[in-house]
């Protein structure tokens, strides 16, 4: 143990000198590196909209161009940027494209960038107040001025005994609020009671939920997916709650913790606060919201109404990194009672003992998380706030709001394409009808057409699904742009997602007119089926 | 909701005009940014060793120097560089300081930092295989390129139905592996019985496993922190395992996990593994390698015996944000099984869908993990890997252990200091021992001398904490450098670990002239009580 560079003399079969290791952080290099990296990323942006929005390899692309094995001498950095920009560049799916209107954005920002830059470098471990206090100390600052931003009730603030913290992803908040809530629980009711523990969300629910319900260990059997129906918008019902509450209890269950969730991944549906917490508060049961997407939307005036009723929940959560240009990864989480937090999520190990920590002056974010460990993620978002200001962030959101207004105008200009649901912020849920698209005469639309009062229903709903799922691939086949799908209520429905920096109005029209021009074809062969059969050109085939 | 700029006059009341949205990623305003920060950060390192290691900062100073609320105005990134150099860096402790010597060493390079750059300007989000190919191949490929490197079994790596991921902390890669083996056995003994699963450690082994334990729902009760003592150098034994077990057995309890370590937190003591393994095997364990920090070092053929036995494990993770150079958060696991993973972390709603998923050819890593999204980590390693190339690496790790072999020669030369375990790696755990310090005659240990065969030997090894606790603090108030301290076996000792990339000898040399100052200062102090007690120059106090 212990050997030097010298007694492995058979290593150094290069011509290349070995590296001193201080030089891999040396600054004159790290300039001239770091300005070349610049200059390639900032080429990437201003060359992004030619790239095919989705990519088009194959599985296994990579591999195929790869050596088998990590070098072992050195190569430049020129090399591996040239290696980056033929390998690595066609195997991305261009998330910052503004043609990209998938899932939900990530998007990002100079300032969000270059505050990950400061992250990095610093590359501080803050996981106790000592190990970095400014670390500790801007994210709850931060977190505060977001809370403010946000309208929280003062609850959630540092300043009202609540508190923010910054994780990685929804799943994570909720795996440790849940965790909080059933420890708490657990303490009231007695620790061998976990495998009676009930978590309740809607079918519309971020599969997060169900993940975070698995890994803390309540049995699979007490998972509860209530079904949201069209005539809610996909809204979970208060009323259907309480029956699900009621019939756990009957059978001696114990109700745990409820998701409500503002801005849906299907749909941007809204689950009503309020009531929902008059539900689950009869119950003594934890309460989070997930307003992963559209909690961002909510520092514009005219949006906070969507999170009424905030005040009577436990914890809420939104992903900066989707729409609030920090980039990857960024999910703020606040909580009314830290205490419920930590108590669950300290360790505290001799190694990390600490006067600060001993004289409860101080936040230690390590107990408000999974891991010890713990990235800068503050700073990016205190770059974003002050480089952009709340006037233009609230400015940058309607911009995105407007542009899916736009485009939800163009669809329904379309006698041929339905708005599926109501548009609540920057996406827009649609779908061509294919047997109003070939019809000669007056549209019809699927909920008020004759078909729907006997059996042939299920047809159409199903060659309608077809249809659309062939023009979506078709759609992200071209390149040109990139959206998803959700099915709700049986229905397939395409997703348009505005939320990228770079996206302008010019990229919205080019994307309409890319639905266009790919329905024009798919309905077309499908109505040279035969013009006996105009009006369901599909339900031949499917018969 | 959806209304404009427009509709809000009253906000645009700042003499700037509302930026366009777009200009929050222009390249050319990317370019101009970007180059000024990376002079920021060359610059700090350049100065780096100017700053204390350790922050000086009282908790809330930055609350008092910073505004109460986001700004509505945007600021320019002039200003806010200047508030990150007046503000925001006295209140770093500097982990990139070539005097950190504190916990371990997360350090960072200009290649991880580069990866970082990529990753961050990208931003894709690569949850399933088709929102990114690029990600999720070129992490397959460096995961097996690196457990080559570790010469792990062939098992481990995707070519032999194995696999690695990247994750964010050894602490996620316990909750995800612990989290699979639970279902896998809740299978066999049925779901209702987590409440006798039982999670074993040694009382060395890092927080993370009881946190984890804790969050995926084991009861508290459960959780087996096995004592390890200086007999065996703090590893665990296979033989207390066995006891262990069987009482657990015997009490109708069954055995899940077992968590070995490579190289523990407070003395780098490496846990045996075939012996474990061999007892943790017999009852159908999973048993996961925690090799944080000493992993890195096993890519080199002298250090690569540590992790013999390493067939016999389920999982093995080490963390290349600690000591192989990519900066955070870079958690390295292979698994022998994905299945078991993947069962228990799968979650496949309609909006994932897609082709490449259906097909089965691809790897999909929201299921390798807790989150859904998912940072490009992987483009760091891979940066890492090629620009320094495996035989600077090595000797990067090697020169490291060269340093901290340096300093230990240098606390073995002073006959007032111990070394209280033997260096494995690149830590140090020293300690003074102020009765013999203050001692005119032959210097004695204390594991030799003749207290210890009478009542005073607990009064001595209070007071020897005491004096080591009060040298560490002075050592960090210096600023001149940063260590913290473990307590193994009542012993309160003072870690030197070593691993930063800005360190040279000299560093190693100055940190050893800053302990021994103070070291000087604190044994006169107790000295100079009284002559008569100058072998126990502290027992009058505790007495």
């Amino acid at each position: 143990m212990g050997s030097l560079k010298l007694d492995h003399p058979q290593e150094n079969n290069s011509n290349s000198s070995p590296m001193e290791m201080t030089s891999a952080l040396d600054p004159v290099e790290f300039r001239r590196q770091g300005h070349m990296m610049v200059d390639f990323i900032a080429d990437y942006y201003q060359n992004i909209d030619k790239y095919p929005v989705l990519s088009q390899v194959d599985p296994g692309y990579l591999r195929k161009r790869l050596p088998e094995s990590a070098p072992d001498n050195p190569e430049p950095i020129e090399t591996i940027l040239q290696d980056v920009q033929e390998h690595i560049v066609p195997g991305l799916t261009h998330w910052q494209s503004p043609s990209f209107f998938a899932y939900f954005a990530s998007n990002v920002s100079i300032a969000g960038f270059l505050g990950e830059m400061l992250s990095t470098g610093f590359n501080v471990v803050g996981f106790s107040w000592v190990a970095s206090p400014a670390a500790t100390e801007l994210e709850s600052i931060v977190m505060d001025w977001l809370g403010n931003l946000l309208r929280l009730p003062k609850s959630f603030l540092f300043s009202g005994n609540g508190g923010g913290v910054i994780h990685g992803s929804t799943c994570e908040a909720i795996v440790c609020t849940m965790a909080a809530s059933r420890d708490q629980m657990l303490s009231r009711i007695g620790g061998d009671n976990i495998g009676k523990l009930v978590v309740y969300g809607s079918d519309q629910t971020h599969s997060a939920l169900q993940k975070a319900s698995q890994i803390v260990g309540i049995n699979p059997k007490n998972f509860r997916a209530i079904e949201a129906t069209r005539s809610t918008t996909f809204a979970l019902s208060p009323e259907s709650l309480k029956l699900a509450i009621s019939s756990d209890i009957e059978a001696g269950l114990v109700p745990l913790f409820l998701c409500a969730t503002v801005g849906t991944t299907a749909t941007t549906a809204v689950d009503p606060l309020g009531p929902l917490c008059d539900v689950a508060k009869l119950h003594g049961m934890w309460v989070h919201v997930d307003a992963a997407y559209a909690g961002s939307a909510c520092i514009c005036p005219e949006f906070r109404h969507f999170i009424d009723g905030i005040e009577g929940v436990d914890s809420f959560s939104f992903n900066a990194h989707k729409w609030f240009f920090t980039g990857l990864d960024c999910c703020c989480l606040w909580v009314k009672n830290p205490g419920a937090l930590t108590s669950s999520l300290s360790a505290n190990p001799e190694f990390l003992r600490n006067k600060p920590t001993d004289s409860k002056q101080v936040v230690d974010y390590k107990d408000w998380q999974i891991a010890l460990s713990r990235r800068f993620r503050a700073m990016k978002l205190w770059l974003v706030l002050r480089s952009y200001g709340v006037v233009n962030l609230r400015n940058f959101l309607r911009s995105h709001v407007k542009m899916a207004k736009l485009f939800e105008g163009l669809v329904a200009m379309d006698q041929r394409f339905e708005i599926v649901v109501p548009r609540n912020f920057s996406m827009v849920c649609f779908r061509v009808s294919p047997w109003v698209a070939t019809s000669k005469g007056t549209p019809t639309t699927p909920t008020s057409n004759s078909f729907h009062q006997n059996g042939i229903e299920n047809n159409v709903e199903k060659c309608t699904n077809e249809v659309n799922c062939k023009l979506l691939e078709a759609i992200n086949a071209s390149g040109h742009v990139f959206m998803t799908h959700a099915v709700v209520g049986g229905m397939y429905v395409i997703r348009c997602a505005v939320g990228v920096t770079l996206t302008e109005e010019k990229h919205i029209a080019m994307a309409w007119k890319v639905v266009q021009e790919h329905a024009d074809v798919i309905l077309k062969n499908h109505g040279d089926d035969g013009d006996a059969k105009l009006k369901l050109p599909l339900l031949d085939k499917i018969a």
